[in-house]
């Protein structure tokens, strides 16, 4: 409980520190006051995965306080249209490990919850007035409630990790969607998008601050500058001694190359339009 | 530059007040002084839309920021799959209203970030080591990108608005995909997901925030519960009673119901799957 109180005195956090630690030799120098104290910016630097959680209960009123961050996000045109559903039932979480594939320490998280792109309710308004509702029908539509999910979701980690809690975000939900709903009971017209492990940081706990691309290589000005050569073998330096740091000294470039040569890359979830539409999402 | 600072002294911000502007007599209260005490929640809560800007330059360093708390975002695999163009120019901003069909706002505001689900940047290390790309193809591959840079820019939203910055994102730039792709040079497998006009707020703009669905309405526990009678009706006084604050006095059910009944309330974003492979991402 002591990490989130870094950089909330005024005037403590290390803007700088944090820049370097997230870019390596790539990091931008801010000098600007504003940005500087900013404990709000500060926070978010520092973010790290957490997957090893202690014991300590998560409490109902720190998840309310993730909702309500989350429903504050912007949503496409005020629709809504994404769920969560709170799990913290230990068969649920172990059954999401052993039938939906997910990482085995989702059976040791206090709390998971799952994110729904959700054009279940929008669907059931229309037909409570007789309406139809063949928009959602559309891949447009699916777009527009798997990125409603994701912006609540990033304000609930950024909220989470504001009082002191770790996350880790569960693409793995999607290894078998159809189970995944039915173990919470979603209707059709809503699909769990990805989940999200929330609880307090194991001490234990060593990861750190992961290396990113250098800013350089992600945002560029009035027109697209592809990646180069030179950022690539920064970046794979960079990363190979964050990963030497965590047991494992691999690359980046290679594990990209990996996940998009070929369709086992996937993982199976080359069948996610199947799924999609057997989730009643068909993404025309 | 005033509103930053209501909730950023320690101890002041008060999230009791912020949650019954965000819920109204569904608002539920926080007790425990750490979520009561949270800048940062507060930072969350009190987030609203901003489309009016004042001519005060945004700084380089200010997007720097915005940029570094994007990428401090989780991506999923590190495989981080987008890219920001920070659009200034007055031209691109005009042809962004008139031949993408954006709101016209954004021809005033001084920088729009398009953010770019982004494949050709995999695609490209893969060909530089004579590898394929055809995991690109699959509709998982499409969704892992928008997901990737909707919790970028979320983060980068987050970083602004405790900067004393206001945004609104754009999915109007899905309006017209190849012209908004042609605009800033978009090579193929990438593809503008959102933009979001970045500014200091006009203090003349009333805009506030916004009255979301009641918590119960889209937080479950352990399985999903659909939305009742209660709820929409109670969510259609409190939105038309804003609405009427802001000159405009509609209800929300009418409007999801206007969005969902028919392909025309997609407004010609039905044919986006056909945008996508044209853009390289076929979403197989």
């Amino acid at each position: 409980m002591t990490e989130q109180h870094v950089g909330t005195a005024p005037g403590t956090p290390d803007i700088n520190a944090l820049l370097r630690a997230r870019y390596g030799a790539a990091a931008p120098a801010l000098t600007e006051p504003a940005l500087r104290d900013s404990a709000t910016l500060a926070g978010l630097l520092r973010h790290h995965t957490v997957r090893s959680f202690t014991d300590a209960p998560v409490s109902d009123e720190a998840i309310t306080a993730m909702v309500a961050a989350a429903q504050s996000a912007a949503s496409s045109s005020n629709l809504q249209l994404w769920s969560v559903v709170e799990v913290r039932d230990a068969a649920t979480r172990r059954a999401l490990v052993d039938e939906v594939d997910t990482s085995t320490f989702v059976a040791d998280a206090p709390v998971i919850l799952l994110f729904v792109a959700d054009w279940a309710r929008a669907s059931a308004i229309a037909a409570a007035e007789g309406e139809s509702d063949t928009a959602a029908d559309y891949l447009e539509s699916t777009l527009v409630a798997f990125v409603d999910a994701a912006l609540a979701a990033q304000n609930a980690v950024v909220a989470a990790e504001s009082l002191g809690l770790g996350t880790c975000y569960l693409g793995s939900v999607r290894n078998n969607p159809e189970r995944a709903a039915e173990l919470i009971g979603l209707p059709a017209r809503a699909m769990v998008a990805f989940g999200l492990a929330v609880g307090y940081p194991d001490p234990a706990d060593t990861a750190g601050i992961k290396p990113r691309l250098a800013p350089g290589a992600v945002h560029s000005r009035e027109r697209y500058s592809p990646i180069t050569d030179a950022d690539i073998a920064a970046y794979d330096s960079e990363i190979a001694a964050y990963h030497a740091s965590q047991g494992r000294p691999t690359g980046w470039s290679r594990a990209v190359i990996r996940r998009v040569k070929d369709a086992a890359g996937l993982n199976g979830r080359d069948r996610m339009r199947a799924w999609l539409t057997g989730r009643g999402l068909p993404s025309n």
